[in-house]
């Protein structure tokens, strides 16, 4: 077993073969404060290797090095599922010559498992080993909880490199990924920040519009005919999925609704849901906040899932497929209901599907959070600049001043009305907003493509252009 | 995810797709009181498909009614790791006209995830399972703990077909097998005979020949150099072993020595190890008694691995090569320490490797525990019939007699020496039992290959021959 044990990070990628041409994987759950992604790349470039697919599950600010080894020709071509904006700007701006090619949080481990995009080193971020590589999240001064993005990466590449901070005694049972699938072990001093890892914990809106629209969603949730015993729901982390979320919980102790789980990105409040007896079981791919940290390592009701068993279209069945309801967000809706949550509304790069349109597909109620207009923008538009998620798969879409539903969805439109609850038109909802803001300027995307957005199935949804 | 539950167990096979020619598997976790093998080969049997290859982990003796299914050509090829002697005498009778392949249980896993034998409709009898399949050994009233040899079954096999007498709500977490590999549920009225799937609890020998082997065994392990702080150990179920076992803590409570791990299949001799701090964790891949279903239902440090993990060499790691010491037993050793137990002195067929010649090759220190001579016939012979386990991972042969150490280990017969353990050559072992029982007759076996015996890198280690 100590044979995985080697030195150094260095000597763990001459270890593994590296080559100029292969593809090398990271995951995402040490978010904004990881700093294994760069220490490797690092070591890479020093390495004199070039010409790498790089396929992150996410890519964030703290990876904007990876600028530098673009142009140096290290990275030739990056898979992600999503974005932030440091690099996704530039990207937009055209400083790679093949396109990134995105995924969803589904589709990825689909393509990895079906040899689309083998891996041929995947380093995994491990807070916590022993030196067989059994690994954990739950772990350690860099814990994060569940490392269900990296599952599948183990499992498929040729090569596995477990970086950790914290070497604990074999056997580690509680693991996230088994000894069967590691060849390397590096012990360094730190694998992140813990402060850029999660949040202490993640906020609910004070702003009166995210407030307005998170109690109008509950209510969509209320008459929609699923809120009842063995509901099962997914929300996004921001500030008025959250709040839709509180109020929800509120609902449910109220009434005494018991449901089955809750699934995704985990927060505090999912925690809250669980441990007052609003869901029997939550269902683990990443850990938000600490207090998601804390329960998933103690509480046996809440339950780490591979991205596989989260999303995949490749898997026999997924826990997407058995959601309710889930609440997500948007950059931009058009009529058709197609979303955007790749672009900002000129056309710039700055996140990506996530687990967005896998969820949207998976629920039997899906619904966006968004108000009438950011920053003067319209929210809805004739357009999207980017399908990220395509309208056949999004029901509702919740605004301050309205409610528009996918007239597909004829039945709920009737139990809204009946309900009093104000369902528009979706085009209504755009004119209103223009009413207010103008109607924006939209430039044609004549560029070259930048990024070719893959929706879950495998199929190209969408191309992103350059901007200028 | 309703869409997975079907009827009736004839409804599953048809709609898996099974076609004559195919492979099935199935594994022995409800041991001799399995029904779903016998239930699912009728109904294949009943829809007149035809010879199948069965890829079984073990047989015994409650599915005897294979042998009129292998006579009706339903099934013309069996691979498994051990058959009990119903089956295995008329195997050696020569009622099937291709060889049976015996494989170990590191190298059934290790063949199905390389592709060597791929099964084509997995067949997995689950004490619980929810209705999208997710399903685990540790609840319901047929609860057998463990389901470690039907994980790499569910991972690889085309289609899976869970069969379940206790159906659990959505998401059932704690699961062995996750949902995304399984295609079909059926519930049946009970998948086997609770007294015939655990044993009430697994007994230490009475008989003082065993419990001289037994104080023996530990006595070796004592001065071997290997029972100190960290120290990781497996046995097998028989008698002697067990008392072995129950020595062995009693010397580790002495002496305060707290080992890491045990594993394999796990007695409650083992959970009293766990319980009392003998070892930090049980490494499970098949309960045999109650209180062992009872531990790893409840107790986290008792944990559930896979057939891969525990043994497979297409594995990057497994538990066998971090063991320290296993204690096995044999139906006859030769003079370079080979170890036979697939067949009986007369060269039937009644047993199987199992994980012999997995912990022999990957322990520190492998120790056979076997009598001089049973039923008048040395155990000791110039060859065995069957060789199960090459000598070359063989250390030590205790007998009541004496100790023989494989000359390979030169500091091991010093240190036992030093502690005057009666170590004698193999040889004279031989020598011992042949004065006291004569020499018996061993007939040349001239009769055609009835099994091939697989070793776990894949290579044919000995080959079985009919027998009138």
């Amino acid at each position: 077993m100590e044979k995985k044990l080697v030195k150094t990070l260095r000597e763990a990628i001459v270890l593994s073969g590296l080559r100029d041409g292969m593809s090398v994987s990271f995951h995402h759950h040490l978010r904004n404060g990881d700093f294994t992604l760069s220490a490797v790349m690092e070591e890479i470039a020093d390495l004199g290797i070039k010409d790498l697919t790089l396929n992150a599950s996410s890519l964030f600010d703290t990876h904007q090095s990876l600028e530098a080894h673009i142009e140096n020709r290290v990275i030739k071509k990056i898979n992600t599922n999503y974005m932030s904006q440091g690099l996704g700007h530039r990207i937009s701006e055209g400083i790679m010559e093949e396109a990134v090619e995105f995924r969803t949080h589904g589709g990825r481990p689909r393509d990895i498992s079906l040899g689309i995009t083998p891996i041929d080193v995947a380093f995994i971020a491990a807070p916590a080993s022993d030196a067989a590589g059994n690994c954990s999240g739950k772990y350690g001064p860099s814990a994060c909880g569940s490392l269900g993005y990296a599952i599948p990466d183990a499992m498929y590449a040729k090569k596995v490199i477990v970086i950790t901070d914290h070497l604990m005694p074999y056997p580690l049972t509680d693991c996230s990924i088994p000894e069967i699938y590691v060849d390397y072990v590096v012990q360094v001093p730190a694998i992140g920040d813990p402060r850029g890892i999660v949040s202490g914990t993640t906020r609910i809106t004070r702003d009166p519009v995210g407030l307005l629209m998170a109690e109008t969603a509950v209510e969509v949730i209320r008459h929609s005919g699923l809120l009842k015993d063995g509901f099962s729901f997914q929300t996004g982390a921001g500030g008025a999925t959250l709040a839709a979320a509180k109020f929800l919980q509120d609902h449910m102790l109220r009434e005494n609704i018991r449901g089955s789980f809750a699934s995704g990105g985990i927060t505090g409040y999912l925690v809250d849901m669980l441990e007052s007896g609003c869901f029997e079981k939550l269902m683990d791919v990443q850990c938000f906040d600490l207090k998601a940290v804390e329960s998933i390592r103690k509480n046996p009701a809440h339950h780490e899932i591979s991205a596989m068993q989260y999303a995949s279209p490749a898997a026999k069945s997924a826990v997407v497929d058995h959601l309710d309801v889930v609440l997500l967000g948007a950059t931009e809706v058009d009529t058709d209901f197609n979303v955007n949550v790749h672009t900002d509304s000129s056309g710039r790069i700055m996140g990506g599907s996530g687990g967005h349109s896998d969820t949207a597909a998976g629920a039997r109620l899906s619904m966006i959070i968004a108000p009438l207009f950011r920053a003067r923008l319209p929210i809805v538009c004739d357009r999207v600049q980017c399908i990220s998620t395509p309208g056949k798969d999004v029901d509702v879409l919740i605004t301050q001043r309205g409610v528009a539903v996918n007239p597909k969805n004829e039945e709920l439109i009737l139990r809204l009305r009946d309900a009093r609850i104000p369902v528009v038109d979706i085009h209504e909802l755009k004119y209103m907003a223009e009413k207010l803001t103008g109607v924006p300027q939209r430039k044609q995307r004549t560029g070259r493509t930048v990024a070719n957005v893959i929706y879950r199935d495998g199929t190209m949804i969408d191309q992103i252009k350059s901007v200028k």
